[in-house]
């Protein structure tokens, strides 16, 4: 939790321009995450239900209590198209909060994806809709709503803080956070990086090393590196 | 274990119905789950080796040594079309009890499946053969033949006491038992669940909001719920 | 760790017969697993980034510092075609020590896949390239350059001692090491235990029973082990 | 879960004999286990909260929703002295179902302990209480009284099966299960197990050996097993 | 990580009272837990290195990348007496960032405790010295002073989000956060729920039922929970 | 496991000098670490089952097939007074190898405590006798004597190579190896850092920062870290 108050949502967030967001999924989680600094990626247990899943859009957030989907319920109606709804938990829970009838109802609506710290169940069906779920686990357990929680105010979610309006990136690779004031300066960063590293694959794809690519060996021999030529090398230290 | 006794097998098992078996297997694992009431669900950790894998059948059990697959080969012999082999062991195992012969021998018998609290291996030749194992670890450590368990005895696998004869059902969302006696009845209310989804389904798809169609509104209310315009709102509790 | 020097790169080492190798690949994890002895199984936490991954080569080992990929790139230089890559870490790490340029770059070299007791990012790209990885985490969390490690010398890699230019042996079943030094002796038994499965795969497509083919009832009955016909019979005890 | 139904309690359940239940309890979790055909061990996540916790008793047993402590409350008009509270959940939670005022209520009526399949909280004062508890975390995430679940019906808990009645045996190992009509027998194999031992250990401390005591060189013999008598000895074979 | 810049220390926090910051860690993690609507936890994994470990403070907070406590010698200077260090991790890392010499700089200086997100070592010097750690592993592993992170911004940790000033409160039952313009009246609200706590207490100790104390009979009729007076009168529904 | 052969035990091992095991031992496992060029290190889920326990021998070792215990009993009569027994597993295990009889024995012999990776059991009698034990569970589950192993051969135990006759040093911070050919100059590197810390701790106690102590302020200037009075000042970067 963030010490955001309970029992509130907030209609009305400010999103990132939707040509940056769009950069921003195209470049893709390592790249965003490398361009803002090593910043940002929510922790190595979110993975997607489906391989190939891939998605960017305005963070609408969703603190639930654990085994409770009532919240998310609630912040359907606040999702506008080119969203991904964010859910964290106020303790660790693995129960299904979502489904494809959920899923249906923010597909409606143009809401790219979900993100949530808890499980997912009808992967079957959300596969063949082509909803893409970022979620800790998988599990059909059902959940209740009666417990108040908050919608579109900052929540911990995998590890790291999202604000509403924030940016996600998701991929095969996991979810990255982008803040919203960051966002353009990310995308062009982003940008940089890829280019930087169109050059450097066309390097290696013609068999250039990355010691002299980088410049490495300097370093290398100055923390007192060496090189044997067999395993009996070994010995004499 | 269940304080089954060791060391015995039972020849013959009462099985539910053929057609309403391949009822419950067609509604899947969370409509049945939800339909008895939120019950039989195994842990989540239990996972198919292959995407899209889904089978329902009647429960042949093992009880297994750590390490040891011995039972499974004599439970084969009791096993019939339309079955699904489910293993529990006395102790946690990640070790491959089962590979692509043994599940060649129950396919030979016309067996629809593995639910196993414990590692396979083989998971190349058994996607190929079509042949569904929900497991939790895929290992391909080979197993002993020494310590005698039991087969047809009442067994926990991940959590979940299994019957001989009880119904499994598994598939993308994991695996949910069905007591045999309530199948049936089971399989009338996932009936009616589906149509009711059915309804909800095109209710959603075309943009109309939970907070609606359940009469959520007022609950909300009730507990003191409020929305603020913005996240000015917020700091004037 | 192994004990062996920080701080040091061999040149050359000795690698197995590459038709040996070929011979070992193509019988896969559990086989080669079983022929030598049930030996040489990396921890199952080793998976492969996409299924249907497959591969077989020589080890060219890394020993890393906790989010420090610098001994990568030392280590590429030192590949040859049908190598693969293993790396080992000081302390547990889930990073993403690897991605698409390293693997473009190995993949030039025509190294043919990598095992690291790490994290791995650029997942997509890499199904795309067909570079087959397996890894204990997926994360793109970037990584340094400022450790001392070694390549080529012995590493602990998911429980389990690799020497350089030893066999490694990977597919959906996870990951088997063979000494090299016993590697053509290793691919003679798996050679005989593939008949032998050929044979045992037809008996049990015919119906045959493990029980039968292997004479396990003697071993049963002198155990103890009993018949009851239904579930009445236990109570008898 | 079992299969029992949901929102019922039983008012009365039979209970073993409570100088055979103190017989259990002072053999300790180890032997009784072992008595009983290595059979009714908990998983062994279950730890005690404080380190000496030692008690057995009679299972009064709780079915509980995920995060939902109401049916604690239920359970506690239907102990008796001698009892140990045993909670089993419909999906998996780490939530604190469990304080030291439910600590004080148990204790008022004679309730000798808690085993539960999730959280519990309050862990300095229960130490100070001497009220010992096996638990699978600590958390002191609070819960709700929404759910029904159910008061002595047989309940997984932690990977066993406990009927209410049954005998529950804890201490530092963890925790078993001894069947209620079982008890008898069991304690009086602990006694032969017990006093056997008791001449082991006096054996083992003049310094003789396993391996002579349990005659094993024979079969190690008979299996292949060798000797050299230094590292050398090893590339011979 | 808060999207807080990387590279940059705050000298100047605000802090809570210092009275009733001692009153918080008085009511204990619990407590607070409960005063403040059940917020502020951190995740179950945050353990004490030694029973009976307490303590309250202000938090001054570290983002610190894996394996390196660089970030850790920063924050020292910045600490005053009566404080808490905070430390999160960019990724995840259980190395051991903090030993008795960071101790005992920090105890010169008043700090109170370390709540960590990463590894801990020299737990027995730190057991002596009475220095209370709640950490997420117990490792040895050294730790490297290379990569920037920042001091005194907001942090991740355990799940949680810790703003520098807020006051953090730990016990036997884990960690909890307060906000620092919260704290006045959590600690209010914590002294009501002691009192009332107290209260029960007696009841609870005289063989009051927490069914009758808190009226839930009327709320488990309502809900259709019904009792039978044995095992068989389950089978009657 | 590290390609030794199984069957088979080596009945002479090469062990360090006593004085300089029992000096690695005072030192602890942080600085032995540390003076050996932080190698060396078990995983950090191997944990003493009591605390304060420590312990330094020499390894004599066991590789185990998982829940088979027979290889410990035939190591028992190749250990001395002052060994350590380290227990390696071919597969991952949790099952009670080890209890108070075998300690019994190897106590007898002047064995000063065992690693194992692996579950030990008989916790409260272990601690009553002092003898101290390292493992990654506990667990009562008993063990069977059926499949080879080996002694005294190089084995894997949590991550890390032990080669027999290597010097084990345990605590409260886990378990290192020290390779036995190092064994004294890593004793004295260890006397170094030990003369060095105390100096340090006697600076850090007067109140001198280790900013000052370690020169660190001009790398972090370096490296472009920044201070700023206020948070205030983190918005005008």
């Amino acid at each position: 939790m963030t010490g955001a108050p309970l029992g509130v949502a907030v209609r009305t967030i400010d999103r990132a321009d939707a040509a940056i967001i769009d950069t921003l999924g195209a470049q893709g989680v390592a790249t965003v995450h490398e361009a803002q600094g090593r910043r940002g990626l929510l922790a190595p247990y979110m993975r997607p239900i489906w391989p190939g899943a891939a998605a960017a859009g305005s963070a609408v957030t969703v603190l639930a209590a654990p085994g409770d989907n009532w919240m998310i319920h609630v912040a359907v109606e606040l999702c506008q198209a080119g969203d991904i709804l964010v859910v964290g938990t106020m303790a660790p829970s693995t129960d299904g909060f979502f489904g494809d009838l959920l899923a249906t109802s923010l597909a409606a609506r143009g809401v790219r994806g979900l993100v949530i710290d808890g499980g997912c169940r009808d992967v079957g069906p959300l596969r063949d809709m082509g909803f893409p779920v970022w979620s800790k686990a998988v599990h059909a357990q059902g959940t209740i709503k009666e417990t108040l929680g908050s919608v579109n105010v900052p929540v911990v979610c995998a590890g790291e803080l999202i604000n509403p309006g924030d940016v996600m990136v998701a991929d095969d690779d996991g979810v990255c956070v982008v803040r919203r004031d960051e966002a353009a300066k990310v995308a062009e960063a982003g940008a940089r990086r890829e280019a930087n590293e169109a050059d450097k694959r066309k390097q290696f794809q013609a068999g250039e090393l990355g010691l002299d690519i980088y410049g490495m060996r300097e370093k290398l021999d100055a923390k007192g590196f060496r090189y044997v030529d067999t395993a009996d090398g070994l010995k004499e230290r």
